[in-house]
């Protein structure tokens, strides 16, 4: 044993680490690196105790040049403090430190040149992997092959020629919505959210409505904030065709939509039911607690982390099934807390 | 003028892309590094431009040996999916970026030692300077201290000998809500959130009932969630000393709170006010709209990220002035949206 002298100026090496833990400088590497090799439990704390004791501090930019990793990945959000990201990028931080591997989170919202501007900046930082949520356009799909860098694209719903990418099903789920309020009698159901034959949820409440023999609703673009929400409930509210039940493609919005209908003193949902999207934590403390369609949040950042770790690179597009959560503003009487998997 | 062929393997160098830029080497270093000089726009756009065009990429590892700077901070939250928490991360991220810094953003919450943890496998990624926003202990004092990376702790409400810490004023805008529901009238306004004399919204809530010569109120313990107050909320209810206003320590709570009064048909404000504390963008969409304190998240995460870039190190502890938002929960018939600091 060598003994440790608390005033020592000299910094610890990892020969030090590994004599003072009793293992071999490998394993002290391996502990450090979480990996090649996997090390046990007992030997790690030992390692890491003996990192604490000696103030060992790797030099992760040497090791980066090594070992060509810096055990990083990069993640491009338009906004991480949209309820809906804040609960992505923190499944996906799970799933990454899980694998030893930190995020650079940034946003950049805007246009598509900015959004590759981030790409780029990403790239600087030599991160192992990135994951774009990002709304696929030319210079976005340049940049990311400019940098050579392993990267998926989250948030979806067509397949990108070429580009590993992930998504909810929007369309099944929008339809799955509002077949549940046809089922609750209604067969004027508006519809709040992005207009453009190319949104899926748009689709998805088109289609749904068209099997089952009812005309199409009245429809109000909305960006995806409370605000657009609010607007477009008090548009609908206004029209003479006013809905009976109204979907909105996000939860904000929805929440935007409850609040119009509250200060048009209408009853919710014996007036006009509402339905959801997203399954955001603050949709199930609303008034009254919204009916909305989960998204698979977990499953979509474990499958984005292990794609971005899989030895070999697969372009497949993957579709992930959202989940009705049946609660109050759709007409159930359910318990508070309650959901299930009604029609 | 060098002629640049697409197909070729050599990677460009940063000589290729001063020459395509027509700027010297030195100036796609500073560009690059976003320093130590001052690039002027136009140039800086032609070096990027060349960047873009030559796919050059510097590599990240080499440079940060070189100049001994990762340009990048490391953050420590509880929770980065709680609203709050989320508003601060999106607000510390655009603070950092002004100044060519990213952000590794982890999540740490329970025992001191594991945040502990946090921080030293961010301090082996070398980061140039570290946030955290945790209770303070001593497993978290001495992991900071033996990283020797320059930090600043978030959320404190106390001077921590040694250490540069910022924080809200929690006590004083405690003792302002309260106030305010005072003002309308209120003798007997519970209290949600976290019990013992050290909570500063606690204190606030007492000594503003006390300086106005009210019992103290009836008090019911939540941790910060919705879930937690929805509990606190229907304890109150259930009391024989039932409150006629409830100030809650955070927004999450009171939204708790606003349900377990819907659920009991309780009129808001009529029978029971509510005021929460955070000003969370989710208060504004509550039913009612609740009146809150705001916290000044954007000024904090300005200070925190100017304190780690500042020539000098200061240990010194500031504290950031709350903001009352006056909406309808208090009782207030103000117009929707409109918010104004009111008594």
């Amino acid at each position: 044993m060598t003994s440790i002298d608390p005033l020592q100026t000299r910094r610890a090496t990892r020969a030090d680490v590994a004599r003072y833990a009793g293992v071999s400088s490998a394993v002290v590497s391996y502990t450090v690196n979480s990996g090649p090799r996997h090390v046990a439990p007992a030997t790690r704390a030992r390692v890491l105790e003996a990192i604490r004791v000696l103030g060992y501090r790797p030099n992760a930019a040497a090791r980066t040049l090594k070992v060509g990793l810096t055990k990083m990945f990069g993640v491009i959000v338009p906004d991480s403090s949209n309820p809906f990201f804040a609960q992505l990028g923190h499944a996906l931080e799970d799933a990454a430190a899980t694998n030893g591997y930190a995020l650079i989170m940034v946003n950049f919202d805007g246009p598509p040149d900015d959004v590759a501007g981030g790409i780029r900046s990403l790239a600087l930082r030599q991160v192992d992997g990135m994951l774009v949520s990002a709304q696929v356009s030319l210079p976005i799909l340049s940049a990311i092959a400019e940098t050579g860098i392993r990267t998926v694209l989250l948030n979806q719903f067509v397949a990108v020629d070429g580009i590993p990418a992930i998504g909810p099903d929007l369309y099944q789920g929008a339809a799955e919505a509002v077949r549940h309020l046809i089922w609750h009698g209604h067969t004027r159901i508006g519809y709040v959210g992005e207009l453009g034959p190319g949104d899926q949820r748009q689709r998805g409440w088109r289609d749904a409505l068209v099997a089952a023999g009812i005309p199409i609703g009245p429809m109000e673009p909305a960006g995806y904030s409370r605000e657009g929400g609010y607007a477009a409930g008090q548009a609908l509210l206004a029209r003479d065709d006013r809905p009976t039940a109204i979907f909105a493609s996000s939860d904000m919005q929805a929440l935007g939509v409850l609040r119009a209908l509250h200060e048009g003193e209408i009853n919710i949902p014996g007036e006009i039911a509402v339905v959801g999207f997203d399954g955001s934590p603050e949709s199930e403390y609303s008034w009254p607690a919204l009916t909305t369609v989960r998204q698979p949040v977990t499953d979509m950042a474990r499958e984005a982390i292990d794609r971005l770790l899989a030895p070999v690179e697969s372009s497949e597009f993957t579709l992930h099934t959202t989940t009705l959560i049946v609660r109050q503003s759709c007409g159930c009487g359910m318990p508070p807390f309650a959901g299930s998997p009604l029609p």
